[in-house]
Formats: C-alpha cells, sequence, structure tokens
C-alpha cells in the first residue's frame, strides 16, 4: 500500500521499520503492500499479533523473523528517528511521495521500505535521466580513466551518474559527473552520516552539495558484505541502464549486472583489453549476458536515450503532467509566460522557501516543462504547447 | 555443374577461365553452374554463341561480359597454363575434387572457378578445422600479440588459421599458427608466384611449406584494390567462423566480417581498449552486428567447435565416409586393425608416394578416422565403431 499523501506517522513508522527489518526482506515488503506501515510498526512495539501477508508460503519463517522485529525494535525511537536524522540532515522519503523514484516500484516485494537521503537534489528528479556505472574498485588507470570520462561526457548531455560510492570506477564516475556539471547519486550501504570508504568523505559531501546520497539504512548503521549486495540492486533500478565500466570475473559489480538484467534495464558493458584480468567480468557480460557493447558516452546514451523516447508503452517513467503534485504546479504557475524569473521571485510567488523552490525547478526541468536561463528559469514553451498526459 | 571426377581438359579449361574472367563473376559461375568448363572455354576460344545462363536478366550485359572474356580468351594457352604454374609448384584444385573445401559452394554463383593451391598441406584437409583471424594491417602491439597468442593457442589445440597474408595482424595470425604447429592458409589476392607484400617472401615459403597458399588468380597475376575485396570472401567462407581481432572502423577486415555474416559463418571479434581506434571496428562489430565477444582460443573454440559437434543437421561440411575419395580409403585399408603403421609401410601398402599418402592422412586425421601416434598412424577406433555417414 502506497499512501498518496503519507502521513507524519507513516514516515516515523517506516523509518523504524528501517531500523528493525533488514533492507529487501520480502516478507517486510509484502507486509507493508498491504497495511500502512503505522499498524506494523504498532503490532511490533505493542506485541500484538501481526498475520503474515497474503501469500505467505513459510508461516514458522514469518514468526521467527516477526520475532526477531519486535526484539529489535523495543530499541527504537520512532518519534525521535526524523528528528535526529534531520540534523544530520538526511530526510527520508517515502514511496509515493514526489521524490520518490518510481522506478524502484519494479522491485516489488524487495522495494525499499524508504529511503534515507541526504543532498541538495532532488532524488527522483536526479533519476529520470540518470545512467548507473559500476565496476571494480581495485580499477586500472584504464578503467578510471574511461568511468571518469564517460561520466563527464554523460554530464555534459545533462545525464546523471548513479553508482556506489566506492573506490576505484565508482569514485571515478561520481567525480566525473560532478565535474561534468550534472548531478550524481551515490547510492550506499551504510547510514549516511557515516562516511565508507572513508578517503570518500570529501567526495560524499560533494556528491550531496551537487547531487544526493541515498541509503536504505537509517544513521549511524556501518555496512556489512550483505549490505553492498543488497544495495546493488537499487544502483541497478534507479537508472534505465548500467553500464559496468570494469570488472574482474569475481567484482560485485557484476552482481549489479545482474540487477539490471532482471529488472529489463538496459544492460552495458566496456570493453577492455583482453590481456587484463580486469575486464574479464565485462567481456564475460558481453559474450553470454547479451550486454550491450559501449565505447563511450554516445553509445550510452543512444541505449538509454531509447526508453526516454520510448514514452507510454515502456516502463521507464518520465513525468507526465497529471503527476506534477501540487507544489510542482504552483511553482510552475509561478513562472512567468514569456521570459524567464529569478528563483527568489518563483519562491515569493508560490510561498516557498528558495531550496524547495529550487528542487521544484529541477524537477520540473527533468520533466521538460522548465529550462535554465539568463535570468534564472523560464518555461520551455515547445514542451508547453504539445498536448501532455 | 560439379563433376564428380574432373577430366584433364576440364582442368585445363577452368585454369584458363581463372585467366580471363575476374574472380567471383557472377555470369562466370552461372555458366559453370549449367555448363562444363571445356565447352565455355571452347565458346570463347571459337568466337562460337554462348547462351546467358538461365535467369540472367541483363543480356546485354551478359554479351559485353562475353566480348570481354573473349579479347581475354585470344592471349591464353590453356593447355600449358597447368604446366607453367606446376614448375612454380602451384596445382589447380577444382570444384568436387578431393581437395575442394566443400564449403566454399555456399557461395553459389560467386564460387570460385577454381582455386590455384601451392603448400606441402592439403586445404580442404586444413580447413576442416580453422578459424579465420582478420584485422588491421596497421596494427598495434596489443593487436599483435593477440592475434599471435590467438592462434598460437587455436593451434596447439589443433586448429589450423586462414587469413590474408598482409602485414599486421594477418601475419602474426600466420606466424602464430605455424609456430603452434598448426597448418596455416594464406589466402592470396596475387598469383602464387608472387609473392605481396614482398616482406612476407619468407613467411609465405613457411606457410606454404606447413600449409597451403590459396589465390583464385592465375600465376602472374598482380594484386588491385578490387582483387583483396574478392579475395575476402574466400577467408570467411574457408572456415567456420572468423574472427577480427583488430580493427579500425575502416579496416578491410570489417568486409570479411560482414561476408562471413551473410554467409552464416561465426562472426567473433576479440575487444580491446574503447580508447584505441584500431579496436572501434571490432566493438562496433560487438554492439551492433552481433558479433560474439571472444576473448581467447577457448572461447573461439566453443563457438567454432559446436558447428563440428552439430554434424548431420549442421551446414559445415566435416567428412562423412561416403565422402572419402578412393585414395583416401586405401590409405585407411593400409592401416593395421590394431597398433600404428610408419608413412612409408601405408605409402607402399596402398600404392602411394610417401607425400600422397601423408595428404591423405591428414585429410583422414582431420575428419576423425586416424591420428598420429608413436609408430606413425594409427586408426581411432571409437569413432570407427559409430555407425557413420
Amino acid at each position: 500500500m502506497t499512501p498518496a499523501d503519507p502521513t507524519p506517522d507513516e514516515a516515523a513508522a517506516r523509518a523504524a521499520l528501517t531500523v528493525v527489518a533488514e533492507p529487501g526482506e520480502p516478507a517486510m515488503g509484502a507486509l507493508l503492500a498491504e497495511r500502512p506501515a503505522t499498524q506494523i510498526w504498532a503490532a511490533l512495539r505493542s506485541d500484538t499479533p501481526l498475520a503474515a501477508p497474503s501469500g505467505c508460503r513459510n508461516t514458522v519463517a514469518f514468526q521467527a523473523r516477526l520475532a526477531r522485529w519486535r526484539t529489535r525494535a523495543r530499541g527504537v525511537d520512532a518519534d525521535t528517528l526524523l528528528t535526529l536524522a534531520g540534523e544530520h540532515g538526511i530526510r527520508l522519503v517515502l514511496p509515493g511521495e514526489p521524490e520518490w523514484p518510481s522506478q524502484l516500484d519494479s522491485l516489488a516485494e524487495s522495494r525499499p521500505y524508504a529511503l534515507w537521503v541526504r543532498g541538495a537534489h532532488d532524488l527522483r528528479n536526479a533519476c529520470l535521466r540518470s545512467v548507473s556505472l559500476v565496476g571494480s574498485r581495485a580499477a586500472s588507470g584504464y578503467g578510471l580513466h574511461v568511468a571518469a570520462e564517460l561520466s563527464y561526457t554523460l554530464a555534459e548531455h545533462g545525464w546523471c551518474t548513479v553508482s556506489g560510492g566506492a573506490y576505484g570506477i565508482d569514485g571515478a564516475a561520481h567525480r566525473g559527473a560532478l565535474a561534468g556539471g550534472a548531478a550524481t547519486v551515490a547510492v550506499l550501504a551504510s547510514g549516511l552520516d557515516i562516511s565508507y570508504p572513508r578517503g570518500h568523505e570529501r567526495l560524499f559531501a560533494e556528491a550531496a552539495a551537487h547531487g544526493a546520497l541515498v541509503s536504505e539504512h537509517p544513521p549511524g548503521t556501518t555496512p556489512t558484505r550483505r549490505s553492498f549486495l543488497v544495495r546493488n540492486r537499487l544502483i541497478a533500478a534507479l537508472s534505465p541502464g548500467t553500464v559496468v565500466v570494469e570488472a574482474g570475473l569475481r567484482s560485485g559489480a557484476l552482481n549489479t549486472a545482474a540487477h539490471a538484467r532482471e529488472l529489463l534495464r538496459v544492460l552495458m558493458a566496456v570493453p577492455g583489453p583482453v590481456t587484463s584480468a580486469l575486464s574479464a567480468g565485462c567481456h564475460r557480460l558481453l559474450r553470454d549476458y547479451q550486454a550491450v557493447c559501449v565505447s563511450g558516452a554516445d553509445d550510452v546514451i543512444e541505449q538509454v536515450g531509447r526508453i526516454g523516447a520510448d514514452l507510454g508503452g515502456g516502463e521507464w517513467p518520465l513525468l507526465e503532467a497529471e503527476l506534477l503534485d501540487d507544489t510542482a504546479r504552483e511553482v510552475l504557475a509561478a513562472l512567468p509566460g514569456r521570459g524567464s524569473a529569478g528563483v527568489a521571485a518563483i519562491a515569493a510567488d508560490s510561498g516557498l522557501d528558495p531550496d524547495s523552490a529550487l528542487r521544484r525547478l529541477g524537477l520540473l526541468a527533468a520533466a521538460g516543462y522548465v529550462e535554465r536561463a539568463a535570468g534564472g528559469w523560464r518555461r520551455k514553451v515547445p514542451d508547453l504547447r504539445k498536448p501532455r498526459g
């Protein structure tokens, strides 16, 4: 069940659920598909019975899981979780909210219960035109060069890069996107108040300033081997296509690639010298997994661009007019019919603070309604003339 | 029309036709499919009328072509052509003869009228387990290394390498095969008495000693731009699979790749750094032409090996018992039921000179009937037990 307009209680309950359940537990996903989070959370806290989700085939395992959740729930103060997170600049994004990337709904029962987000950029907006770039931590000079070049050129063409924030290819991908002037989204396996790896503390600060950090884990969570693997499905799900830049045969990037394939996203691989073990995983993807061979940003855009162009029938969501939330509509209405307006004026006119106004403008830009102009922002006239929806 | 047992006159006539017509002229191919070469040759020499082949749609163009052939025919002495070629160690192989690689029949009307062959190895035998390796003349160190390594390892596994004898990838491919102890087949765009390129004179001598040189052109022909392109279809047709090792976007190797695809051969490409323009052609083949990504000999054998394993239904011919020529049968009969025999003994027993006996043994080995053993050659018992044909 995805409330169209989640209540503060629902937010607090979902926040608490990200503490008690591991990300991607299908049992919790199934429960949340049937009941409000408040109801689940109340049951966990009060030791009142909680029926297994319909279709649950192993009720014994469900009861064991329930017991574990209840134990963990005792230590959680749902009401203060969001306040504490907010002090770290971390917000919670719930399914159905304007910032929720609805492409995550294709994860079905392993859809996140909620997302913890830190950063200036609207997450959904950033992911509308995004590509996931992944690869080995122990990358070669070749791999680092290609990753940075690729995300930089994608950025120049207005495509955001999603990656995992790790050393090696991930880091080069984030840095290239930032250098190219685009947003970048780092999907982390830890709480967003923790910089892992430590050496990327500054990179994460930049990504937060010009993009977004995302995690399923509440603040304070340290990463585990499992959390990296579970996290990979989000990297694959957030964008229409995943590019494996450089990966050995045992690289975790191949796990992300498997998710991308499973989720019917475009799977791409950058080839490299066959004499390099660090490209062997990419070559296997090309040979055995129908990955598309991409040599540069043009190739990638040709692949993921098709999805954007293939509106309507495609599974990939672009934001249609009827999907704009009220605030976005107000911001759009605040823009003059001709010429441009500054953010401050738009914010005042729509009754928002400048940061919120800017976030909506970004969203509207990604959806093709507005664009940056000399004086601030203006309507994208040709697009408005077209009948939409 | 493919005579089962071509006559000396037919051989002389076909030899003459390789002089008067350009290789791969469909009009000549169509004529030869309907009439003996002797008849065509006689008509060209005597200025008697020659009807266009059935299905010929442009009889005016055919008559013009005929006129050109007649003009050229005046200077040709069919009877001495084979003698002169023989003085250079060059023999003529006709469709239907035991040494004819019957996979060339899939070229239909562009099937060679005959093949000029020089070398110790039986051409058909060499091509039974062969892979075509092609690539740029101006290859990189990476490409040369990969080509040599690939053909060397293929040779170690008993696979012969077919290539075009050019500088760069072709040369590395031939050399690797020879170093690995396998035969190599160089398909040349000139007469086989001419070493083109000059710098490969020694390589061609080695290829002739341990493999075969092949051409559609009679001795004395110098190569032209067109003859290189027309030659490429033979490289693609002779083997079950073509590997493009390194090729820029305008490399002639892509022409060979196009022929391989058209002929339903396995098309493979070796990836390289995306930063190298010399691999851009390979990457295009991987991206747009469904080429299989191969990183080494194992990958290649997995692809072409399937064809060998897929006997019966497959289009690729392995030599069935009924297809063995009488001489091969005699050589097979000369082998003891148990244990091995030396070439001299086998030759004596089958009434052949040792060279001819060795050639048949190679053919029988490629077809799975015999194998090398400590004492010379022996029957491959398990294969003989299976019902064949």
